[in-house]
Order: structure tokens, then C-alpha cells, then sequence
């Protein structure tokens, strides 16, 4: 009996972008496939489906130099309006004044945040810096632009049959899915960014403190979903973020460092549109509200790659990374 | 007017308990606070409530030394019948051949695993080894010992009301709960472990290859839950988990590291019952079936303690880490 026809795809395309568990041997004997990974589907999308994010929207953070004395950049997409807008001008205002500068990484907690900023705590900050409201942790629905009505449910449920038992299925939310590139929580009135691993979010101290965006903190571990509405979001690591999780934990309490000299030295922080053009990181993401999105993230739900035995059937929205890449050469 | 009596603790305790974002000068300057945080929680157990690991149950890893010298321990604490027994009782028969002495760490891959075993993959395993089926990545609730019958949500639902909107919420499985110290998800028929930070688990070829349990690995970021019921666990890191999740990322495919120098060498695995006694390492996990364990649990989905406005009513299993500490001295 001849079997349906299998697609054979080039071995290494799969153990590029598969993420499977092949050891090197299994990589080079294994070739039939039959449906494509996420990784493949990502790689098949239209040049129209991918966004181009503008230099004013990165932040490039340049540490000091590795323990090769490699180059260490880290490059941070800043979220777009209407989410997180007051620190996000403060954050520029920071750059722009090269606040950063001489600062450091202070803070690195296993399976929770790597922290920078100004170990010092006196570094005067430049005028102007905005006080946001808690009421900014979360925005109204018909802010967002183009606008999305009442809730993610009603709004979105045409968009994206990717989670197959409860669509928006989120234990910390009435549902969560992508909005405009980004993981979104919301209910019947607000909407808010996820903690999802390499956001950005802004340090504070207690309420009614919102923190100015000086002080800055990436997530590198499981989504620590319970700061949700507890504390600004205002971007994510799009490049370099194994600059920032692979440093030595802290031995402090919160996994400060206990020693000035373990902290990691902050050479710069600027806006990429400050650099000369030829500097500048050029990446896009995936279009959330592209076909090829919705492709990718059913496949992420319902891995049926070689790999893969048993579909799960649904997935965090953690588990499902916006695609990000250098934009190609023209 | 005279508010409510609040309590007041020693700001310490919540800066080393409670994982928020306090700044330092924040530390040392509030000190209000209504509620417990999960780990003032947590340390108020009864001893009784404290269960003691078996030395025949831990793998104790000794990786080379750290960069200025320090010595890198990791221990793994295996997981109790009836799960994936078959790849256990491999790993104590590799350990105890001392099998892993001199292989090494050879694939960190950012945000997903941490990869070690036998990069020539020609190193002759121990007679006897199990084959194990693919049948054992999930087992019958009746198996489990005392019994639970049926599913989580019968079974248990009365034991952990800590997720207030939906118990066993979770977009994976059927229902996911802590069932004798472990994250485990199921439906009605049968269970399976849960692939959080820090679980262990077995590398494995395409399938039908199951593997021995020689090439384990471990979650360095989002729960990877697409690989349930798709591979084996058979633990979790219980010390030393910086060690494996600090390591320079891999920048081979996959995250294998492209040079055998920059692999990280594994001097001894060793169950700790070979251990001379005054080497062995000491821990206890908190009983997810005790009061406290439940408190604990319902606090991590509703944080209270004075840096949260915003209780999440509810938690992922995963951001539920089950508490392990140090043998406290007789």
C-alpha cells in the first residue's frame, strides 16, 4: 500500500527553526515530515505580513564588553499607544539625555527579573519626567487603534481559531491574545500587556509610586503573570536577550549583587533613531493580524511536526513568541 | 477615625520572601502591611506539614568549577511512582555506574532547555537499561498511591480552592493541579507531569524512541507544555539551579554549543545515597496537600501583600513553585 504523500523539507530547516529535542545524530537520519513546524510556517509568510518597527520604537543598550570581550547590545522594542504611553515618553526623554549611561545591571533573580538602572539611587533624573497614574496599567478598549470593541472574546474570536477547547483561555484574565504585535489580557472594559518572558517593564516602589522609567527590569523566566496590573509594561528584548539572562544570579536578597563589581557595566542606552543609519538594529515582527500568525500560533497549540506524538490542544499565550527578524536585505 | 489594626512585620522577611520590586532605599523606608506573602506564608508551616526527600530520590550533580572557582553543585530530587519509573530506574542505574562522570553540559538553548550527556554519543551505556513505551509519558489515576480517582477536578476540588474563577483552568489539559509535590495535568482517564521551570526531563530520537534517561535536560524559561505527554519527566532541580541556567547560551542550532570548550564539564552525577553521610544534601518539600500548601497556593494567585493593588484571581501551575528548603537542623 503506497501512503499519502509526505512533504520532505531540507533536514537543517527543521533543527533551525523546529526547537525539537533531536540530538545531532537523529537530525542528520531523521528526513520524513509531514506538517510543518511553527518555525516553517513563520518562514513561508508573505514580505507583507512582516512589520517593520521604526528606529524611534528600539532602544539599543550596550553593555560592557563579555568575558571573550565580546560586544554585549541589547535591543528593546518599545510598545505603541495607546499602552504605557507616560513612562514610554519618559523612557525617551532618559535615552535621548543618555541618563542610562554609566549605570549597571544590579539585580539578576533566577526565574524572574534581570533589573538595570542606577545602583547608586542619586543620579539626578532630567526635568520634565512625566508622574503616571495607576490608572495606566490598563487602557479602555476604544483606544486602540484601529479600535477594537468591548472584549478580546467578541472581538477577536473570528480572528483566531488557534485555541481549541477555550479560545482566550487565560487563568489570569477574562481572555488573552495578540493585539497589534503584542500579548494583550483584558476584560469586557480594559485591556493590558502580559508578563511574558523578555518583556520590559518599569521598577517602582510601593503604590502609589508608578516608577519614572529609570529604572528597568526584563523577565527571564515563567511568566510572572501576578505583576500584571501591578506595574508598567513598556516593551520587549528583541535582540540580546542572552545578554541579559545568561548573567551570574545575584546573592543578595532579590537577587541583587551583594558586590559593586558583579554588576554588569551600562556603557550606553539610545534610541536607534539617535544612531548613524548604518548602526541602526533593522528588525519586523509577524503581524499578529496576519494569516500566517494565526497559522503559526494554531501550530504552536497543536504540534504535529515529526517530533510531536500528541497535540496539546491549546497554549499560553506565553507560549507562543511574536516572531521577530532582521528585516531582509532589499 | 481609626483604621482596622494592620500587621506589622520585619520589612526583611517580606524583601527576602515576597520576590516584588522593592528598591533598596524602598526596603528600608515601608514597613505597612496588611497581608502575608506567599513565603511568609510558607515559612509559618508546620514542621509536620515539611516532607523529607529520600537520599536514594536526589541526583547530585557536580559540574566543573565556576569562573572564579567555586564549586557547582546541582541536585535533582526523581519523581515518586507511579511516574516514568522505568527511565528512573535507568538514571539510578547510570548514576550508579557512574555513567555521566566526565560527559558534559553541550546545549543551552535561551528560554527553553539546558541539555547534558554524551556529546560523542558513543559512550557505551550500562547493561540493562530499560526500553520504556511511549504508553508510560502518562499514567491511570488509579495507579497513584494513596489512589485519586477519576480526575483532578473530582478529586481535588475540594482539597485547593485557589483558583477563583475556574479551578484547573488550563490550556493544556483537562484540568492541572499538585497532586503528592508535583505539577501534574490529566483528564479523565489518565495524568502526566508538567513541563515547569526547573523539571527534568529525557532527551530523546524521533519516536518510537522513548530514550534511557543518559541525555536529560531541563526548562530554563516559559513552561514548554507542548512537549507533555510528548516526552518524559522524571524530576526537578532542587539547588543549584543557577548553575544550569546561567550558562552562556548555545549559538549552534538548537543551542548546542559549536566549540567542545565551551561545553561545561560534569565532573560526578551520584545518587545522594552514595553520599558519605555528612556530604548528602538535606531537603524537604512543603506537602501540597497541607493547609499550608493551600493558603500558599491561593496567595500566589491573589497577591495582597502591600506592593499589589491588583489580586490576578488565579495562577498558571507553573508560577505555583512548590516550596523546597533545607533540612532544618534537629
Amino acid at each position: 500500500m503506497i501512503l499519502p504523500a509526505r512533504r520532505f523539507r531540507p533536514v537543517l530547516a527543521a533543527a533551525l527553526l523546529g526547537a525539537a529535542f533531536f540530538a545531532p545524530a537523529a537530525v542528520a537520519q531523521e528526513e520524513a515530515k509531514t506538517y510543518p513546524s511553527p518555525g516553517e510556517i513563520v518562514a513561508e509568510a508573505a514580505p507583507s505580513e512582516w512589520v517593520t518597527i521604526a528606529p524611534e520604537d528600539m532602544l539599543v543598550m550596550e553593555l560592557g564588553p563579555g568575558a571573550k570581550g565580546e560586544p554585549r547590545r541589547v535591543v528593546i522594542q518599545l510598545m505603541p499607544p495607546p499602552f504605557a504611553q507616560g513612562w514610554i515618553g519618559n523612557i525617551r526623554k532618559l535615552a535621548e539625555a543618555h541618563w542610562w549611561n554609566g549605570t549597571s545591571v544590579n539585580r539578576v533573580q533566577d526565574n524572574y527579573v534581570v533589573q538595570w538602572g542606577d545602583a547608586t539611587e542619586k543620579k539626578p533624573l532630567p526635568d520634565g519626567l512625566e508622574t503616571v497614574p495607576e490608572s495606566a496599567y490598563t487602557v479602555v478598549w476604544e483606544d486602540l487603534s484601529p479600535p477594537l470593541t468591548n472584549n478580546i472574546s467578541k472581538a477577536k474570536a473570528s480572528l483566531y481559531p488557534w485555541h481549541a477547547k477555550d479560545p482566550w483561555r487565560d487563568a489570569y484574565s477574562g481572555g488573552a491574545d495578540f493585539v497589534y504585535g503584542w500579548p494583550i489580557a483584558g476584560n469586557a472594559e480594559r485591556a493590558w500587556p502580559i508578563h511574558c518572558y523578555g518583556m520590559v517593564g518599569v521598577g517602582r516602589n510601593l503604590s502609589p509610586d508608578t516608577g519614572t522609567g529609570a529604572e528597568l527590569y526584563t523577565v527571564i523566566g515563567q511568566a510572572p503573570r501576578h505583576l500584571d496590573r501591578n506595574i508598567a509594561l513598556v516593551g520587549r528584548v528583541i535582540e540580546g536577550m542572552e545578554n541579559l539572562s545568561s548573567l551570574p544570579r545575584g546573592t543578595g536578597d532579590l537577587g541583587f549583587y551583594e558586590n559593586p563589581e558583579e554588576r554588569t557595566p551600562i556603557v550606553s542606552v539610545r534610541l536607534a533613531s539617535e544612531l548613524p543609519e548604518a548602526e541602526r538594529p533593522n528588525f519586523q515582527y509577524l503581524s499578529t493580524e496576519s494569516a500566517t500568525f494565526a497559522r503559526y500560533a494554531e501550530a504552536r497549540a497543536n504540534r504535529r511536526d515529526p517530533f510531536f506524538n500528541v497535540p496539546a490542544g491549546g497554549a499560553d499565550i506565553c507560549n507562543i513568541p511574536v516572531p521577530i527578524r532582521k528585516t531582509p536585505a532589499q
